[in-house]
């Protein structure tokens, strides 16, 4: 193991791009991050890629793909491994520097540093475990009447090269070796990451990170590059390379509708897997307004305000019946709304997008304002806003349903729960649906689940949908326009499996199978025989 | 159980849909399948379904979803078991019409039943087994610091009504009841089959069987429908009705992208699964062609003509290195093909199709005739063709890699092993590859291994393509054009998997957890908890 020890200069940004591993300083327009809390442009600047340097980088990830795709799953979990060493190890200039360009605390980014190595180290767990492999053995059955069945087995590998977008507000978590890259690798899969225009440093401090794991491990250079680009131009030439063979994005319903229209018009379409708008509907039942409703508009109005309500998991819809709960509740929920001072939001892009979106919904006939916070002096302000209308006028107008991306909700007052039921109705799919219950409520909630279920990727009683964990039961995604493939989730582990395809290997001599499917089982890992699992 | 004894008049086609499992005349034009021997129009004529129709088949299927999805899986397991036994009852009857309709020889067609019937069972098992719950518990941690960890629990659900289109060249396992039918059913998916105009007779008479299942079973007739229409306006208008969650289809390429481009256009799109086009390259390694040309070329063209060549697995493609096997091979194969009488072909229309085809690429420059089979004196005759070309053309002319649907193959001469993968890098996604080895030829194989697994869905070692074994290790699909998701198959138990998607529950009492995640696992189901995986 040669650790390189992270020296000073090291722990600067350069604006430099990474391709095949390697720094590259750009030829185009340098951009800049910009400080959120003063508006300010942060050094350095970073030259943008040319369609050349796209080219490249997806031209040396599909060079790298064979060899990288047929290392040892535990060379490619002890890769992993090293790349959350180096994380942790640049642990407090990452976290000072994504502070910087985006404004968010620094315990939440130091939080966010150990959700980013932990989950690089789940996917390790996950590589030696093996189930992902999804090894199937049919044996032959030579005596079988009228004709013989010939030996067939199955594995999965990896799709090819994977492009990256990572989201603005998780500046590690869900960015340069966030979820997506670290399920890609895990999987076999090389990635060319397009860094956030909103924290291009904290994009280049990660990308050293697995530049020195890369070197540690004896990978392949080309399995990681990090591109930089202005507006869409580098973000569809990457999805529109003959050498990518999926994407993975977070960000806005637009962006992600014009790289699934770029990957769908490609030759040979390729899966997009985009996750983008939800509004988090929170059910309050009855009973549990009635039992404790300003602990409930307590509980809300904090995972409402939280990290400025850049969650894409916000609870930006409370649906509840009308009465003395639900009165209390709103008046509770409007007073802290009142008090509280707003946040400086991620970019200042993001917080006229957000004054705008709020600015449209309040606008809309039948919405009325029932509080809005206070606007701090910085460039990037964002006003905490509650809002209220009818589960009639909500029906009626899907306008209502656009997200406010930032910490605005509605209140959706409902004349009983069969008014409930037709809001949720009327709901576009949603990443996550809650269920606020008292024991009175059980029956109710119960009739309320496979309406819940079907509209989300994510169903909760009595917690808050803010808070996603990383583990192996967690599904973040859900239906149109939540995310644009609702049969997988970005976080967690299953999301490996959205980078793999099943291949059957029919009458393979042992010598030639894939370990995975030789007979002594090399890996010992769970394999399906004659469609009986077994464990190892 | 009340199995209804069919009566002779239920044996004979007459003219009916199925609406929620209901026989329904449609009103629009009345369509005929043909003889396709005599091109004789057959009775009776099925009067086509209205846009009313197609709206009602598929609000019925969402009304029958909940209920459906909700059953004991063992339930929808006995339910696909009679279904499996009216098919069966109904199997003269089926294969006789079938035979009319196709032109297939009636034990091909006995076959048939049996696979169709074998596949259904298969996915009865598959749901008493229960892996496809796709169960995970992350316990909660109330203890954990800095905060407690909820109790998260995963499990797949079914996506919603799925619209089937048949293939023309499965009359029964790839069309009502067939393999498309059969995974979405298990998997707790209504189902709207649009009827192939080809064989309407065959698939009322299936339609009958599932109806009586139905009756068996207690199942919600909204479960099933099959609509009557003419082109693509029907297809179209299913494919784009707002309840139609998911889409599997087997048929042209030019058919499948229509599909797959109204599935896009929709204001929530849903995953599209066809299966196009795939020419299915073979790749004779010299140590083998040295060893047996000859008995390779008997086999290769039997495989070619087998069904008329119409099979998604058609050895299109013969690669190999020049020389005197090859010249032997080659030699062989030209008198087989010169030797073979043709045969009938599904429809006029495909065989027209064919013969525009074959005009097509034994016209393109450098591609030469090697040999013509005879043309039999039926309405739908299929002429055997075999056509030679040098590796660099192929390389260089894309439209030598349009399917030839029928018994046509193009057998690629290359310089050496590097040409064949030079050819191999060239060629579209495909179902299958194959390679024909020698014992000398293993570590040459070994090299192509990762260039075929990659273009193919399967890859095969001294067997043919043809016959797709219904097992749990198989995959029938691969990357585009080959199918439109690589990441499936549409044949095999594996393809339940299209059909479900993941949704997390988190903090649900356990009363009110779906079976497959309380605490006692009712269902006896394997589950991943914390990561381990489970037996039961």
């Amino acid at each position: 193991m040669t650790a390189t020890p992270a020296n000073t200069s090291e722990l600067k940004p350069q604006g430099t791009m990474f391709i095949g591993a390697e720094p590259v300083t750009g030829t185009g327009t340098g951009i800049r991050s910009r400080n959120p809390n003063t508006g300010d442009e942060l050094d350095p600047a970073y030259p943008t890629a040319s369609p050349a340097d796209v080219a490249r980088a997806c031209r040396l990830a599909e060079e790298a793909f064979d060899a990288y795709r047929t290392t040892h799953p535990w060379q490619r979990a002890r890769f992993l491994e090293r790349i959350a060493h180096h994380l942790t190890e640049a642990g407090d200039a990452l976290v000072e520097r994504a502070r910087l360009e985006t404004g968010l605390p620094t315990a939440r980014l130091a939080g966010e540093v150990a959700r980013t190595t932990g989950q690089l180290r789940m996917f390790a767990k996950v590589l030696c475990e093996g189930s992902w492999h999804g090894a199937r053995i049919d044996p032959a059955q030579p005596e079988r009447s009228p004709q013989p069945r010939p030996d067939i087995r199955q594995r999965r590998i990896p799709l090819g090269p994977v492009a990256v977008f990572g989201a603005s507000n998780f500046p590690l978590a869900f960015s340069v070796l966030g979820g997506d890259t670290a399920s890609a690798l895990a999987a076999g899969c090389p990635v060319v990451v397009k860094a956030h225009e909103a924290h291009l440093g904290t994009s280049e401090l990660a990308a050293r990170a697995i530049r020195a794991a890369i070197t540690d491990s004896g990978m392949p250079s080309g399995v990681f590059s990090l591109l930089v680009g202005e507006g869409h131009d580098t973000g569809t030439r990457l999805v529109a390379d003959p050498h990518i063979q999926a994407v993975g994005f977070t960000g806005s319903r637009t962006a992600g509708r014009a790289l699934i229209r770029a990957a769908a018009e490609r030759p040979a379409p390729i899966p997009v897997y985009a996750e983008m708008s939800s509004i988090n509907p929170v059910i309050l039942l009855p009973g549990a307004l009635a039992e404790r409703p300003r602990a409930l508009a307590d509980a809300f109005t904090e995972s409402l305000a939280l990290g400025a309500g850049q969650f894409c998991t916000n609870p930006g819809l409370v649906i509840a019946v009308e009465g003395n709960g639900l009165d209390a509740f709103e008046a509770r929920a409007a007073d802290n709304i009142d008090n509280n001072s707003g946040a400086t939001m991620l970019t200042p892009r993001i917080a006229e997008s957000y004054r705008l979106a709020t600015e449209t919904v309040s606008d809309r006939p039948r919405v009325r304002v029932l509080a809005r916070g206070g606007v701090p002096a910085t460039a990037s302000a964002g006003q905490a806003l509650l809002l209220t209308v009818d589960g009639d006028d909500l029906c009626a107008d899907p306008e209502l349903q656009h997200e406010m991306f930032g910490a605005a909700s509605l209140l959706v007052r409902c004349r009983d729960l069969n008014h409930v039921a037709e809001v949720l109705h009327a709901l576009e799919g949603q990443l996550t649906a809650t269920v606020h219950t008292a024991d009175a409520d059980l029956d109710d909630a119960r009739a309320l689940l496979p309406l819940l279920e079907r509209r989300a990727g994510r169903v909760l009683f009595n917690n808050w949908p803010t808070g996603v964990e990383v583990g192996h039961a967690m599904v973040h995604g859900g239906p149109h326009p939540a995310t644009s493939d609702a049969r997988t989730t970005s976080v967690g582990s299953l999301a490996i499996d959205r980078f793999l395809r099943p291949v059957a290997y029919q009458n393979l001599p042992d010598t030639l199978l894939p370990p995975p499917l030789q007979d002594d089982n090399p890996y010992s890992i769970p394999r399906r025989i004659d469609g009986t699992l077994t464990l190892n």
